[in-house]
């Protein structure tokens, strides 16, 4: 015996979910069981607009549902600096604290030698493109310290070395509340690098 | 800046489904922004679908989408035992390991005086009924070991003591407090044949 049909439907479509097993596929599903109608039609709209409704940003590859994303359209932000993302999840990390006021450029994705990924495969001919418009003074890289952001990072500061335009990336550092001991020693060789004088 | 509003509807739609917070919800919805979209309507049609078809067997309430569900409506299953089980999910780990070739009774609750859960409350009228049919030797309790479960089994061998038949309840095998579907095959099987008769 197995769950009936339309169940089972249910529960290898739950399956196709980063993060979702078979337990967990069957234990939202019969959950699911119980929601009213409404709420189960409403889950299957937003579903199928979420595809129907949301495309890149042709100027920075942000989520959008208009021509040009609110960030890249917005007249009250600095049209001057741009903030290097990997991932469109960042930029909500940035904005929902409220920590920059420029234009953002989501790559989505990293030049990594190691699999194979060429600066081809990611959203950085673009952001040439925007820096080679002129007005850009400044580009910062926001990507997570890994050997791929290195390699990234390194091919953007070449290509824009004689273009007058800083190239900066975030610090590295310990971050707050963390324990010293279970910080890497890249990491900490970096932060005290790049220390800073406070008196 | 939040998500396009359509993104943001999946993701409070994400939301209500259980052990899905914001964190999780945001990390679903971006990844079925990349799924391609007969993978998105097959998903939306197996929500839909799910409550459309779906109803309990009227004399077992086991969820089906014909009129009896597959188990009671099997011609080549034990008619003369029920177990009883609290939840349909238990069904599926009985039969998943074919532990059981009888007939089931999903209660869909527990008796419970503390919380206020009355036999009413829980599907045991029609358990009686279907004793009180004849042909019935033994019932089954498979519930795991709580408090509730023994006011469960209580009302049910108290209801059931002239009337004839067997009731027993599997063996505690299975650890108090412990979730059914997290208990081994072999031990679901030992409780199951270490039954004890308690009336």
């Amino acid at each position: 015996m197995v769950y009936p049909k339309s169940l089972n439907n249910l529960i290898n479509s739950l399956k196709i979910l980063p993060g979702v097993g078979e337990k967990t596929a069957e234990r939202i599903a019969l959950a699911m069981l119980n929601f009213d109608k409404e709420k189960l039609e409403s889950f299957a709209t937003a579903i199928i607009g979420v595809k129907n409704k949301i495309k890149p940003c042709p100027i920075c590859h942000n989520l959008t549902e208009q021509n040009i994303c609110d960030i890249c359209s917005n007249e009250n932000r600095r049209k001057d600096i741009i903030c290097v993302v990997e991932d469109v999840k960042n930029i909500f990390l940035f904005e929902k604290n409220s920590l920059f006021n420029g234009q953002y450029h989501v790559l989505g994705g990293l030049i990594s030698p190691i699999d194979g990924t060429d600066p081809d495969d990611i959203n950085i001919k673009t952001l040439f493109d925007r820096v080679n418009k002129g007005d850009i003074k400044e580009v910062i890289i926001a990507i997570k310290p890994s050997l791929e952001e290195e390699a990234t990072s390194l091919y953007i500061s070449k290509k824009l070395e004689n273009s007058g335009v800083t190239v900066s990336k975030i610090a590295q550092g310990v971050p707050m509340g963390a324990d010293m001991e279970y910080i890497d020693a890249m990491t900490l060789e970096n932060a005290l690098s790049d220390r800073k004088k406070i008196s």
